[in-house]
């Protein structure tokens, strides 16, 4: 047995309205009443395993070492797909084998994606007695989970899987003074979270070509010309471009939604381009 | 005293905008500081009765054993309705006594229905010092709750209750080879579940007639003439019949909504006929 | 260290769409796994410190002595507006220094109100290492409150401050025989939460000047002459004045909402006039 671990977090597109959240934490609390689960979000939407994928991602660095994250945004329940249960050096995922971990395998910033191990979820023991067609979150997941948190070994879930299913991921690209991302989430501030990482702005910084620079950011009909610190520093109901609380750039409105304001949705371009100050006109 | 129980449940026609719950948990927490509260759900429509009734027998299955279940919703707070508590073999319910223990109550497939022990709320050394005409979930449900889950026996509470309020819930009827019954929720993904248990099913498969025969199922406008075993069974947007989570026959649409698309709601009437392989036409 | 406690809440404008609220609970379990971190509410509109300050306010009486409270609506977030975390007697409060205080400040029934101490969050060991500019209630608020929990003294957070922040909050007016209040709140079923308390309308009692009196309360376009002790003493549909959950008298409709069907919002003036009995007419 290795070490037992005390948080079993959730993140599903079960929405709050229904019992089913409460449902899957029952079958945690009844296999281990000592476990602390936690809600990441029930407000994935319906079948988005793209935004599944980024808000797990986004999320485990922040929970302690042994964490165990369920995600269960499955549309395929009931067909072939995979169940699997990984464990990195920090963390263990159990999910549908559908692309929920595409963010956190792609991400080369990443070494737990490296060390990741997989397995099918196939042994029995560790499912409830019935399992219906419809509901792997309570009858499979949830209680493989608890299973875990009590210490059962990732081997005796099922056997050794090599490849999981990915989605294709879009990076953001850097070419000579311009770098082009999108778009990955809009959240509940209407803020719109891009894939465009401090790091990758700090690349187009390197990639200098004049001597003074400034930048044009430019998304939909909205033209910036910096990069904010603080929501505040704009004027009230002005869009900005700040690194978010992710590490990600997003276009915010200040004290607004960009979201509605702005019309931005998942997928949108963003163009950032380095321009001399001589033409630092947009 | 008998032996303490670490969870405690909560359904309530609240929301979640306010802090009514969170109120709740720091009575309950505040009188066992070692509990576990679980929200089972908040968003039951404003004093819908019959959906706490639904949610509460389909849900109490799935948690361990002396899990407390609390239930506020209370049109009826500050009138003369009474308050009550129960305990079964494997669980303890507390809640006003206007009905949202019928499903649990008349469930004839429910060895515990008939094994209930209900007192009246009465003993005030069990609640807050000061009760409200118009919270009696903070003042009287949440407290009796966390002195149970003390180990406080249900005598203590109050004297014997005899006959619980009861709403009338329609069973599904089978007459020669028709089965008839009725949605009883739409949930958060708009699938539309029925009364119709796959036992009903079961029953009417044995009320055979001919001898290769089909199913006819009528709901609204939909016809369908056939089961399906998983959601991606059918066309994407196409509806489906299919045995849900509860073990209850529910009406969905792969990657869809059959309460939004279908127009169906709680109260329409379902139809499943069998019907010989040379009518199958329908 | 002074004693450890069990309890942190959390008050946020964060929704729980995304994954922010989850994100602060790994951080918190991190610090001090054996808290139980209570939900208050994170439906707080957008930056409303107004809310934020009754919600607090309104639930802080419910939790056990030592709760710790995080209230993270924070439009200042990444400016020069200061952190704080106070102590009372009973409480401890983690929040920026922005008037979410300011009902519990200024309640004149509340003791609690005079003995505070606050400090400003400086010490930089009781952060997260990483400090963003845009999530504060991860980055510094749940750390904080986590290693408060943990026992570490209010005087280890940052040097004491003798001025908090404080929103002008309208008390209501006695005059003669008119008593003048304002909405503060509206809550999920529409009720319409006033500032006026019980003890607010036992002084207009007192302020007697005929002998046989009755009420005329006016909001709106509404008319009332009388107080309810019940939702359930009006007809279904009906408006009613009612001393709510938190003390303070609301506007409420019998199984409706007051919000929808009178137009209630917050700020607007309820006036209750005590009458003579032969001018009771209204």
């Amino acid at each position: 047995m290795s070490e037992p671990s005390p948080i079993i977090t959730l993140t599903t597109d079960f929405g709050i309205r229904d019992t089913y959240v409460g449902i899957m934490k029952g079958v945690i609390l009844g296999i281990n009443p000592n476990v602390q689960v936690v809600d990441l979000t029930h407000a994935v939407p319906p079948q988005d395993i793209y935004e599944a994928a980024f808000s797990i991602y986004a999320v485990h660095n922040y929970f302690p070492k042994g964490t165990i994250h369920v995600i269960v945004v499955d549309p395929g329940v009931g067909s072939d797909r995979r169940a699997i249960a990984c464990q990195t050096d920090n963390a263990s995922f159990v999910c549908p084998d559908n692309g929920v971990l595409s963010y956190l395998l792609q991400s080369t910033e990443d070494e737990e994606a490296q060390s990741i191990n997989a397995v099918e979820i196939q042994n029995k023991a560790y499912h409830l007695p019935e399992v219906s067609n419809t509901f792997h979150g309570r009858d499979i997941f949830a209680p493989v989970a608890a299973h875990l948190s009590l210490g059962v070994p990732l081997a005796d879930i099922g056997p050794p899987v090599q490849m999981l299913v990915q989605l294709p991921i879009q990076a953001p690209e850097l070419s000579g003074n311009t770098l082009t991302g999108q778009i990955v989430k809009i959240d509940g501030f209407g803020n719109a979270i891009t894939n465009i990482s401090e790091n990758a702005i700090a690349d187009l910084e390197s990639a200098s070509t004049g001597e003074i620079s400034a930048y044009e950011i430019r998304i939909g009909s909205v033209r910036l010309n910096r990069f904010n610190r603080a929501y505040a520093e704009s004027g009230v109901g002005k869009p900005l471009a700040i690194i978010g609380s992710s590490g990600l750039l997003e276009i915010a409105i200040n004290s607004g939604s960009a979201d509605k304001q702005l019309g931005l949705k998942r997928g949108d371009v963003i163009v950032i381009r380095k321009v001399g100050k001589s033409c630092q006109k947009i």
